[in-house]
């Protein structure tokens, strides 16, 4: 079994990883944690690499018990939604684990045009967390 | 741990329910099948019986595996959406499994609003599965 999650350093990707962990950890599946990333400039290179070093703790957390954790890292210019589908796809995922964020009270009724995409053309199920 | 349902006798449905059971059965969670409807005619009362078949059917098959399954019929005028998130809330739930249509080929980027308001305002994760 392989799970595909989507990380970037948010509250809401964080979620995702944490729980697709978990996920791999209980089903004793493969995680494969896809990190998009789409600009190029240096702010982005602060943000690539504090993804790089939680994306590094968790998988060293879960090799230590076991579960096989591949990371890649897309720069391509493809939407996140575009770099998951195909992850799951090339990798026949059971499972994506996906991160979102929570709703304000006075929040409007929209997902994200992301999480809708992967929602509706994932080839697997999706888990859907709240960060 | 508890896992919350939403049925109705479609293959969306079908898929959501048969995944929940699944997924009840290995979690060792207890299963909440929520069969929401709003109509109250004749055609309705058809489709209502072939609900409550096709639930009874997998709650034989969970029971005899000692998975605990309550089931609650709906009918007071909600939408799905809010009496899956208050079933949910209710029995402080782990997880909720939604079915989605697939996308045609030429299908809009569109997701139901009842799937959309699921996933933005369920109080824990939730688990999409296709048709």
């Amino acid at each position: 079994m392989t799970i595909v999650v989507g990380f970037v350093p948010t509250k809401e990707g964080r979620a995702a990883l944490a729980r697709a962990a978990e996920e791999a950890r209980g089903r004793h599946s493969r995680l494969v944690v896809v990190n998009s990333h789409r600009s190029t400039g240096d702010a982005h290179d602060d943000s690539a690499r504090e993804a790089e070093t939680e994306i590094q703790q968790v998988a060293d957390g879960l090799s230590g018990d076991g579960v096989e954790v591949e990371v890649r890292r897309l720069g391509r210019g493809n939407e996140p939604a575009e770099d998951l589908i195909a992850a799951a796809a090339e990798t026949d995922a059971d499972l994506i684990v996906i991160g979102l964020r929570r709703r304000t009270p006075v929040g409007k009724l929209i997902l994200g045009s992301n999480a809708q995409r992967i929602l509706l053309d994932a080839p697997c199920a999706v888990l859907a967390v709240k960060g």
